[in-house]
């Protein structure tokens, strides 16, 4: 005999509630499908893989730049820093121009649209597209990384995002 | 005419640079195919929806517990805070006894094997695998949380991992 309660699904308050504490790196993805840029931020950013050098995300339904990044065929993937706590910011406000006047965006000879000040990123191609339950998992094969000459990390700190508060690593926060 | 550079693929080692800069939470799994339990953490844990509740990571190759995590219909999925570091380090620890006499851990009325200590545990079954460049992304929808009245939060402090390091979040990490 099975007891009810251990078949019950979870609610979305306590699911919500277990994720509320399960930190993140923090991302911001852009990408142009001929109709003008669109940038998102994630916090569901992960490597699966390295022959070829392979990342995974999901977009939210809830984003307005989902469509767009379903659609394109390739992208931009950023890693923030804590300086870049307002970009992240930005890809994540509704009702901002993420490509004003104000904003420091550039394209890349490819075309993509990207943040040039982000400390690190990564321009793929959309390799795989999963929906599940609304959301998109979006697979991307790496084509070409920020120039190492650019790549300043040693004064950075990463930015991590966790229960609706922006936090920065550094020896401040190191264990042991 | 088309740059080369621009349609080269990242090396693995520019890759594996970008990526030790983005930081992750820590999640350790746990399951049994019926030949034993086993464990492994992982650092790509991320909710991709909640109607229902779906998680996703990813399983490496590289891990002995990734044909049992593969096989198995349910599994747990812990998150981790700084007080947990140990438990995340055992589960990412080749050769050593995952669920040896002196660690804490146990089965959940369903069978799955579990440990109590952790902050926040979801139990879930497999709804997904997609298999990328030898990773396995793992789909889970969540069945049962840990009791709420059994999470004590407000004195733990969220476990990170960043380019090999462990951190913990609290009032001394966070931005502005």
């Amino acid at each position: 005999m099975i007891d009810a309660a251990l078949t019950t699904s979870v609610s979305a308050e306590d699911f919500k509630f277990a994720f509320r504490h399960h930190p993140a790196g923090v991302a911001v993805v852009t990408a142009d499908a001929g109709n003008g840029p669109v940038a998102m931020t994630v916090s569901s950013l992960s490597s699966v893989g390295i022959a070829p050098p392979t990342l995974v995300f999901s977009a939210s339904p809830r984003s307005s730049a989902t469509p767009v990044i379903r659609e394109a065929g390739t992208l931009v993937v950023h890693m923030l820093t804590a300086d870049q706590v307002e970009l992240a910011k930005l890809a994540s406000t509704s009702g901002v121009d993420r490509f004003g006047e104000d904003v420091n965006w550039d394209r890349l000879p490819t075309g993509e649209p990207y943040y040039p000040e982000a400390s690190e990123w990564l321009r793929g191609r959309i390799i795989g597209r999963l929906d599940i339950n609304g959301s998109t998992l979006v697979v991307v094969e790496a084509l070409q990384a920020k120039p190492r000459e650019d790549v300043e990390h040693d004064d950075r700190l990463p930015l991590v995002y966790h229960n609706r508060t922006w936090h920065a690593l550094g020896e401040h926060s190191r264990l042991g």
